[in-house]
């Protein structure tokens, strides 16, 4: 159209897009398609009408609180609950210590503001999650690659020098590793000697199947300060442990870095939904997320173990992987070399089954010998026949390159 | 404390703080301080019985939509009614126009991110809404003030090479100011001309107390094109017409703007609560919003009588200003040039009463002789005192002056 032909370029990053975005997207319109690539909760955990009635006394009960603008921190209750939640002994929080974000992402968003001036430079575990490389991209970082398990690592000279270090220490996305309490030690000591930032990324924390939860590094670098003031930087959601639909997520860390935090998400989204807020409280109040996480955790428990099962019957001799203790995703690694996963991912298009190819959580892109398999959204018989398209997909993509 | 010795430093915008921005935090804190310095609705007008119902059945009847990750444009029932509301002859809005936004600014961050790399030319209505200049800071940008009624405006000089021309054409924030039909024409040609996008910033479009609605910018650029493929992005929300807590607003687009916005949406919090965006189009559905509207729009109409009379009866001398239209705000300037509005507002704190200067307003901090004093939020005889003590602070500040 002739009045679109001047128009200004877009911002750099828009350009740097990875095509597997599209498609995914595109993926949506196959008829029976079977989708092990997302990381999307099962609806049925939703206790519906639990959370009917709390929307409803919300805004009846607490008018001001739900329809009103929320303070920019989020409201002073389920502050102070969030507080109490992760406190422990040696690790004082108080309020300050807590900012509500709308959502995870956005506290990633807003870690990006406050830190990164164009070009800043993260030390990032990697593979790292797709959503914090989409959050920061805007400010063109610069990643130092973080390979917690690889032999020799150093977490002093992985952080120094940087803005902040990123790590999912419980099933981290994409792998489902689980980070041990002796390397979380050492991140958190290599955190206090640099006195870079270190991000705590932790939406899967409620997700243990297997065994005790391994104590958080924010709880770990507790100084017995009356008010938190270490080098973590905690984040939180609820959308693993209860719904995504509200877009509620926290912040836990020193009062400083909330400030600066604040300052951003004034001007990002003003604040976060009350009426979101005042149920997510009177939720964690009467309990409800506590009820709800016993079926939670026996149903992705059964899905883990009949992912594990359908890849060691299907799988066998094309990838390795290990049977993750949490989160949501297998990681798998193709054996050949010659196995290009970008490549799989349109062959299993065509197979009717998708997954997440690990290009997209490498920052650079190159990593295309691993895949991401989700196993909390599909029922057990559904897992099997996925896993079963997947193999003969991955046959066909080693045909073709051979 | 040592361990915060050597933390990395925030990323630079975050050192361009107004301090006024702390005077107001503190100022929450004085008692029987009246607060005309905002710019909040009055709960009285929010309905609160048909909201509480309308939450309890968007749970129960629509899990799926309100409980599940919306999609990152937005719910599509929503973005239909969006297209449908502000569609007209010759102005064809589909689905494809529309994105829904985390409140009203979470589209100015959007915006900044999608159009803005570092030090970007903004062209912006001069005196500026503060949210917006907070919105843009992490990019650093550079702005070309437009004074849309000052003799000899030129809108081709003042769009060209700009990365985005920023308006607020119904009663701007702050001055309550209208642009009239010839000067929207005049900008939407310049546009078109330039090929510079053109923000159209609207929170203020329902809040008309006096004559008919002028046509929108948007509505102006519509070409007859069945999918609108213009210039303007035109901006909406929620919070000034029913309530705030919802944190849902919108954007009108050309698809190729959108989708650059969706890109930015999904680093920034993935999308916009499920729960809200139902609540908000079962409201529209049910004509709630309509409904509400003239007991609104009368509230409000006689608080600004009440308040531009009693501007009349105590600040006659001391300062000029034009009666709003509509809005939420009256701009009045001080007669003395010697009227410093930065110390006026802490002389009015020890009076009992804020009010906004105009240095937050002035991307450059320098325009200190007017104030923004609201009148959606107090009653009429609070108004009237409110007015007497800032004609007591007036008087005691030029005092100081002299």
């Amino acid at each position: 159209m002739a009045h679109t032909a001047r128009r200004p370029k877009f911002a750099d990053w828009l350009a740097e897009t990875n095509d597997v975005t599209q498609i995914f997207l595109s993926a949506g319109q196959i008829p029976g398609l079977i989708n092990m690539a997302g990381g999307l909760p099962d609806p049925s955990t939703w206790p519906v009408a639990d959370l009917a009635a709390l929307a409803a006394r919300a805004v009846a009960d607490h008018p001001g609180e739900t329809l009103a603008y929320a303070p920019i921190e989020g409201l002073p209750g389920l502050r102070d609950r969030i507080a109490a939640r992760f406190g422990a002994p040696g690790l004082g929080l108080t309020r300050e210590n807590v900012l509500i974000t709308t959502g995870g992402m956005q506290a990633l968003d807003l870690i990006g503001k406050v830190l990164l001036d164009r070009g800043g430079l993260i030390a990032a575990q990697s593979p790292a999650y797709l959503g914090a490389l989409d959050a920061w991209k805007p400010h063109y970082p610069v990643y130092r690659p973080m390979r917690l398990d690889a032999d020799g690592f150093d977490p002093v000279a992985a952080l120094g020098g940087a803005q902040f270090g990123y790590t999912v220490p419980n099933f981290s996305n994409p792998t489902g590793r689980l980070v041990g309490v002796e390397d979380r030690r050492a991140l958190v000591a290599a955190a206090e000697a640099t006195g870079t930032w270190l991000v705590e990324d932790d939406p899967y924390g409620a997700l243990y199947y297997d065994g005790a939860s391994l104590p958080r590094m924010l709880t770990l670098s507790g100084r017995g300060d009356k008010v938190y003031d270490g080098p973590i930087v905690y984040l939180g959601t609820l959308s693993k442990e209860l719904a995504p639909g509200f877009r509620i997520g926290w912040v836990v860390a020193a009062p400083d870095m909330i400030r600066a935090m604040v300052s951003a998400k004034q001007g990002s989204d003003m604040c976060s939904s009350g009426l979101s807020q005042r149920i997510v409280q009177d939720a964690f109040a009467s309990g409800l997320t506590e009820r709800v996480l016993p079926g939670v955790l026996a149903l992705y428990r059964a899905r883990r173990d009949a992912l594990c099962g359908a890849m060691a019957r299907h799988l066998g001799g094309l990838f390795d992987w290990e049977v993750p203790t949490g989160g949501m995703f297998v990681w798998a690694t193709g054996r050949d070399p010659a196995l290009d996963t970008d490549l799989l991912l349109r062959v299993a298009l065509s197979h009717g089954v998708c997954i997440t190819p690990s290009s997209v959580f490498d920052p650079e892109g190159r990593n295309r010998r691993a895949i991401r398999i989700n196993f909390t959204l599909n029922a057990l018989e559904t897992l099997d026949e996925g896993v079963r398209r997947l193999a003969e997909a991955t046959r066909a993509t080693l045909a073709r390159a051979a």
